[in-house]
């Protein structure tokens, strides 16, 4: 049996998202449906919405942070039941078999994981609709416990941007007597510098824009460095133990070589793309370029259970679905602190 | 007391490596004077004497891959005696304070270790003097003990090219199932062969000369890739789990990031300057690019002993100290299989 789903999509790349109903797929034994309750929104919903890329596959119902609660099961389910508060992050599933997905690195499966919206099903071929939408559907095991403590409309975000810095964070593993720096605060960016302080690492952020200081202190930050100050990046020379580098546009990685440590590690979670740098600081010290893509299926149950224990959240602006298209535009402008989450009791309404 | 060493010198970047006379420094208590038998010819040799990176302080005596027998040792020596078989690399000494040299990282000591030639003293301020000489000084913390089982003729390079290229094999923990391939086949690619392959893992050799297999197979290859033929690199897709880069020229890494594994590395050590790459396959895989110079004393002392247990030594030409400037012209030419040594006694002789 299949239904209807209302949701917002983008049916092309220049038009903004509107109302829309899709058939949801055919409920397998292992699925989990979830009625959606909120959904973060996320710089690569508007790149996939507006065919960025170049892979978009229309009509899109964008979406991967999402948070609500179980509405059915299948028969082989076992993990969850009716009613419990659930999540879903950037995938919804993966072949399951390569090394990759052995080692629950998922997001690195070899033969490409399924994601949330934008792929087709590995077992029917139907598109997959993400989380601006009424319901979602998803194997059991790419379902993720909520914590119930939480403040429930300020966790979607946790789903990306959390697991996006949380996973270099662990991979690299920081903790008490780390120094790690953030460089820009946006929706990644506040919740690496509030990951990064909860795990006991002296957090600094590297920013532009001076007014960001109380801002970036007041979400854990030690210190702020001026990127764009030499006599401030002169100050923190060989310091950090890693550095995530959220910023998603080409920019400049060699003032930041310098201000690694010894065997540090600048990490790329937002850029793609070509960039340079020079070798001579990176022999010279042991250091190293990265890049690292959201985190496994386990890594991102850890990190839902480290937030449920740490009281941890993202700093959410909730809005209707109905305002989504505004909000893609203030969005652009960075003109959000720190991640806009969608309300889909609005949804309902419209 | 001092005393005057006959040696090898460039006494300007122009000229050719002339017989020169120098004035060791005063002996300390803790110094160990060496009776050189055989040098190693390195490429920054060359680059050096030539002022290619230009801070080189002339008069310049060559050489910092020294192999020879204890002389005489100072009042507070306990490490050696006179007759022993010892080495110097490429660092006489360090400020020891450092958290770097707390670590046996002398080679990224914060301030700077004292190089084998061409530094100055830190303690008198006098120049160093390299190994194209009858004999070096330099504190017993500072000094290898050379296993007295190897050709010792064709030990020399292990203190450059080898531990250059074992620094990052033991750093990134290379052992039996680990794939390692090597880029270019010099003297230290090489010794990145044999290294790799007597710790158990998988060798292949990056080339552009489809000329060097069997030689790379002799050396411990397992396989071959001719990095000019996009065939051929396909089928090595996502397989090293460590890439050791040893060419030193300006050169494209882009085409060997897809063939690092998940979470893999491509360490540059022989390449210093500008280089780009595309972050998309690295944050699709967690790879790295990173940088790596030499090796700290102790794992030094560590890869001696592991080439004594294996009996592990250069492929080496050996010539005489008169032949030096024709060897230069001949490294150029990357015209030696794979590192030239000077047989000391020919300067004795001269």
């Amino acid at each position: 049996m299949t239904h209807n789903v209302l949701a917002y999509a983008a049916l092309d790349s220049k038009s903004p998202l509107v109302p829309y109903t899709f058939q949801q797929r055919q409920a397998r034994p292992d699925d989990v449906i979830i009625d959606i309750e909120y959904c973060g929104v996320c710089h690569s919903d508007l790149h996939q919405a507006r065919n960025d890329w170049g892979f978009s596959r229309y009509p899109i119902v964008p979406g991967h942070e999402v948070i609500g609660r179980v509405k059915s099961i299948g028969t082989s389910v076992t993990k969850f039941k009716v009613g419990d508060l659930v999540g879903i992050g950037c995938m919804v599933d993966s072949c399951r078999t390569c090394s990759a997905c052995h080692q629950g690195l998922e997001q690195y499966c070899e033969a490409g994981n399924t994601q949330t919206y934008g792929s087709l099903d590995r077992h029917d071929q139907t598109p997959t609709y993400g989380g601006y939408a009424q319901t979602i559907i998803a194997s059991q095991d790419f379902v993720l416990k909520v914590p119930e403590n939480l403040d429930t409309q300020s966790i979607a975000p946790i789903l990306c941007a959390g697991i996006t810095t949380w996973s270099p964070l662990k991979h690299w593993n920081v903790g008490k007597g780390s120094k790690v720096a953030v460089v820009g605060l946006g929706g990644l960016g506040h919740m690496a510098i509030k990951l990064a302080h909860a795990l006991d690492a002296e957090v600094t952020l590297f920013t532009r824009s001076a007014n960001k200081e109380q801002d970036a202190r007041d979400l854990g930050a030690d210190h702020v460095v001026l990127s764009t100050d030499p006599t401030q990046m002169k100050s923190v020379k060989n310091q950090f133990d890693l550095i995530i580098d959220t910023v998603p546009y080409d920019h400049d990685l060699k003032p930041y070589i310098p201000t690694l440590a010894l065997s540090g590690t600048l990490v790329l979670v937002g850029y793609l793309g070509e960039f340079s740098s020079n070798s001579v600081p990176m022999i010279m010290g042991r250091k190293s370029i990265a890049g690292s893509v959201i985190g496994g299926i386990q890594e991102t149950q850890e990190l839902l259970d480290f937030c449920g224990q740490h009281n941890i959240v993202s700093d959410v602006e909730v809005i209707d679905m109905q305002n989504i298209n505004e909000a893609f535009e203030r969005m652009l402008q960075s003109d959000v602190k720190y991640r806009f989450v969608i309300d889909m009791k609005s949804l309902h309404a419209s």
